[in-house]
């Protein structure tokens, strides 16, 4: 294994942290706040630990397998997250560790899962922070290295493939760097355009950021007690769309934008996604009727599909005392989550189709045994890799639901609780169900190990799984392999 | 579609139906029970059934495909509980439809999940009928027939495949009429042991009986209020220990009868079931140790650990008032359930473990993406067919689980209740979590929707799916094909 080039790749990784987290730094000077002292130290800190990284690692051979890219993604995540847990630290805002990490990963893995109880009296630039690392675990925080860093090998699609989720990582162009710089740009574009339409429905310049940085990473962190619930009809739709529009594949922005649009209007996934959002929505709607009204019901309801589809997670309505069918239906939704190749998190529409389609071809086979199977998706037959890895993602997926749901059965909660914390936090959606995690709770009630194990489940979620298994598999370390 | 045969093998399951039913007649009249008059009317209703659908369906050509011989299986299972439920029906015992269909549902399909209030104020015969059922269901009705009709010919392993759960079936000696038979052989065998060893713990004959029937078809109906916590150690352990030979694979008995025991013994799937039963036995002991002891807490645990792993259902402690981590163990075994090729549900040890290997192969994949991945199970390598077949039946398990909940969901009950009563339900379990339908409860209160609900994922799952899958596909019936 070529350790020389992890450890560099990271060192990169820690540097380009330094520089996105001068944009909080503006902020707490902005707003005058002492938690700018905070963000120098660790500016300070992740410059340091970044040049030694690379000063320590300079490869020899640039050369990576696919080995290394799970690994530098693992723990590139890993550092990232303990560095930027530091300004909560050091303020002395979120004094436990534990709970700083916690918040934290929650905001790079775009879950918006809070163990904070009082929102509302942190400090400004602490909150922009916590919202912008949405903004930056979205797209994928080596994504935006190779977008920036000039002469990147196409090796790194290795690294690219272990951190953009979906089955299958498609290259829009020729070129993995200029792919990367697509992805931000289309990323850059859409987060401007909905930051401009939340400026015209009267939010504030600071908040219109917190709130694109939220939608666009689908993470759901905001700056109020009560989520998106104060906000006016119109912030809460244009907050619907957009949370639907980055739960899409951003390749298909890039059809529309090479002008085939009409390609990209076919799109199965995207056929899915939407007609889910409205099947749950009219559902939702109709239970929900006698209480709000029609307006109300239907503002609420497809809010609150959208945002657990696109696992955001942002909430205009406590969904924890609706029915129990529009709570299952929610629970449901959160396993499916977004569509591959978009900032959402979940098992992806892509792979529910295929595993849809998997079942029919298991049906015609037993019908017919010498039928030949073949699955399409998109108007494409998938390969049998392809196929065995979405089913085995599905395997491996409930696993980890099965162990994590174990571990914090050791703490005092409620089942529903724990299967719901396990299910928004792997998912990384954010609120759960039952009055301690629901849309108006926040995890702090749960032990520092169950933070731990939540913690990890929210990694694992948004890495699907893989990287953190590899890194953390001795055999890989092994000086042999 | 050959329809006169699919019609042809009902009438003869028809027939078996009233030869079985002589059983509880002869036990309603020993007691001097009035209910003797309505096994008398059941039996006449299931012979005219039998014989009029036999007459007129005649077959030409005997010639089945795996169609005809899922459709089968399907519509006996339907036909056979509607004709069962009668005698509940006309007794008054129970004197809604969906009520005894549920019962008797639950019976045939080795559930044993009750919606009776009070089962000790109910007769001896038509509890004993309910346990009966338990033994008519375990290892099939379908084998049955074919164990003791004469002049069936090999195309009726499309029919046997159908009926039997796990992911593949191997037929011990080379013609199906004589592996039928040995199933029964080694089934009644060890039900007349197990028997004997009841009877010497002091239970009399037909209580003896009835947990025989519990235990080997893997039901879990009885006879008392409190299920087995009220009859002596020695019986539990009997109990405990019999259902753990009936949740392995029965080829293995006949490799012991056939003097191989040394390859019985290495079976890979066994050593998972009984580890996994050790495992879990251990925790929950050192979990219940406070409060029985060490004696107390190892009788408790093993005993329902076993009885949850093999899908049978008895209780001796009301393990809903256990700690939560004892109550998540027991709640995931429900999903694992017993060896292929037993009495017993779930998913099945054999696809859990090929599940594990797929997740293995994959990140082998993941790693040395050009590597040829081999599954073994048992020493050899398993087709791809099988394994795709392993991960489309995940597929649509979780499937069925999520509709099944959702559809549960318009009932008045809590998240807990309806998730632990779909598992139960759908593993052909019994009881479930929480205070409704914990150990100590019944299914009485759930609405008679909510009761198909439950009913049909009794019979999804005993039947393993796709059956009734197919049977209610509108193509299936076409002419056409």
């Amino acid at each position: 294994m070529n350790r020389r080039m992890i450890f560099y790749m990271i060192g990169q990784v820690m540097l380009i942290l330094a520089g996105l987290m001068v944009l909080p730094l503006a902020v707490s000077l902005i707003y005058r706040e002492s938690c700018y002292s905070a963000f120098l130290m660790t500016i300070g800190i992740a410059l340091l630990v970044g040049l030694l990284m690379m000063f320590l690692s300079k490869p020899e051979s640039k050369v990576i397998y696919a080995k290394e890219g799970f690994v530098i993604v693992a723990l590139s995540w890993i550092i990232l997250s303990a560095i930027g847990a530091l300004p909560f630290v050091i303020t002395g805002e979120i004094p436990s560790f534990v709970d700083a990490y916690f918040e934290i990963v929650s905001g790079f893995t775009t879950t918006g899962a809070s163990i904070l109880t009082d929102i509302e009296a942190m400090s400004k630039g602490l909150l922009f922070w916590r919202s912008f690392t949405h903004w930056i675990g979205g797209m994928g925080v080596i994504v935006f290295v190779m977008a920036i860093v000039p002469q990147q090998n196409d090796r790194n699609m290795h690294v690219m493939r272990a951190e953009v989720p979906g089955p299958t990582v498609g290259k829009m162009v020729p070129r993995l760097r200029d792919t990367a710089r697509m992805l931000y740009i289309l990323y850059i574009g859409l987060g401007v355009i909905e930051t401009i339409l939340l400026l015209c429905g009267g939010m504030s310049l600071y908040e219109s950021l917190v709130h694109m940085f939220g939608t666009a990473g689908t993470g759901g962190f905001g700056v109020r007690g009560d989520s998106i619930a104060s906000y006016n009809g119109y912030l809460q739709w244009v907050i619907t769309i957009f949370m639907m529009l980055f739960g899409i594949n951003f390749n298909l922005y890039y059809m529309i934008v090479r002008k085939h649009p009409k390609e990209a209007l076919r799109s199965e996934e995207m056929h899915y996604f939407v007609g889910i959002w409205l099947g749950a929505t009219v559902i939702i709607t109709a239970l929900l009727f006698k209480q709000y009204g029609f307006g109300g019901a239907l503002t609420k309801a497809g809010f609150q599909v959208a945002s657990i589809m696109t696992t955001t997670g942002y909430a205009t309505a406590d969904f924890n005392q609706w029915p129990q069918l529009a709570r299952m239906i929610l629970l449901m939704l959160m396993l499916v989550g977004a569509c591959a190749g978009s900032t959402g998190g979940g098992l992806k529409i892509a792979r529910v189709v295929m595993l849809g389609k998997i079942i029919k071809r298991e049906v015609r086979h037993l019908l017919h045994p010498r039928s030949v199977g073949v699955v399409k998706f998109e108007d494409k037959a998938v390969d049998e890799k392809t196929l065995s890895g979405v089913s085995a993602y599905l395997a491996i997926y409930m696993l980890v639901m099965i162990v994590g749901i174990l571990l914090l059965s050791f703490d005092k909660m409620d089942a529903e609780t724990n299967i719901t914390a396990m299910t928004s936090c792997f998912n990384n959606i954010g609120p759960g169900l039952g009055a301690v995690i629901g849309p108006t709770g926040n995890y702090s009630s749960y032990s520092a190990f169950s933070k731990i194990v939540l913690t990890v489940s929210m990694l694992l979620g948004r890495l699907e799984v893989y990287p953190l298994l590899i890194a953390m598999t001795p055999s890989t370390w092994s000086r042999k392999a």
